[in-house]
């Protein structure tokens, strides 16, 4: 089992987002730039996040994202959905009902039990993502950093963040 | 985020073995049979799950596969990473040390904080997956399903499952 590599990268973003000042945006090759990864991979996962309504887009030579909601609105579990798919993890083949001499559906009143057990356990996980929020991780980030690190971060937005007009 | 399809096999068969007699095994060609599965993909995980201590397997003409141990100790999760690895689905990359401007890893004393929080929520899956046993599944399968299915588990089970010598 695996989560896509947008995962990481996305919710960097949406930390790093939701630092910039309220009028502010970054480009998606600034926030490639950022965390090093492939602008092309990277802007899929903005789109996406942007269709889900995590981010806004703002076009134009001043454009790029920021936020659609308070970081405190936007969950693990919001970005995890959006970048790797709803779907759940475990994908029900009902085997069960295959093998020699085949019953009808009528014999399968109830779902499958290990199924059951199964989605049930991936809702601990879900329920656990969608307890952490953006705003959270980046107040931990702010509060427990190096102040290099996060002095490298202060410059690289005051650098890279683009501000609307009024 | 995808399971293997082997895990619904693997916990399936695993289910099958815990209702034989304590003396019986079942081939790999007669599970994979019973669930309509590969025989080939099929003997992959039972092979992993024998090399995790799960299953015992018994060579010669009236071989097969049993339990390795009670199916009250075999737990949804020992299944889980036996046919599916026992890495994280979150695989941190440390993305957050790339960028202009490196600093060397003494900038980073702390793991990343969604490191910690992704893989904090990925141990409440593991932890809910640790608390299903195959004995529950099992029972609950016993205790709920139609009797058409049950007759039909019943007749399988008794004409493949093979008797070891005493």
């Amino acid at each position: 089992m695996k989560l896509s590599d947008g995962v990481e990268a996305a919710i960097h973003c949406a930390s790093a987002l939701a630092s910039l000042p309220e009028n502010a945006v970054m480009s998606a090759s600034d926030l490639a730039e950022a965390f090093g990864v492939s602008p092309s991979y990277l802007l899929k996962h903005l789109k996406t996040m942007v269709a889900k309504g995590l981010l806004t887009s703002v076009s134009g030579p001043l454009g790029g994202y920021r936020l659609a909601k308070s970081p405190s609105e936007i969950t693990f579990l919001d970005i995890v959905l959006a970048v790797d798919g709803s779907e759940p993890a475990f994908r029900c083949k009902e085997i069960r009902r295959n093998g020699p001499c085949p019953l009808d559906s009528s014999a399968y009143p109830k779902p499958c039990g290990i199924k059951i057990a199964m989605l049930k356990a991936e809702q601990k996980y879900r329920g656990a993502l969608a307890e952490i929020t953006i705003a959270a991780v980046t107040e931990d980030h702010l509060a427990t950093s190096d102040p290099r690190v996060l002095k490298r971060g202060e410059t690289y937005l005051a650098e890279r963040a683009r501000y609307q007009p009024q």
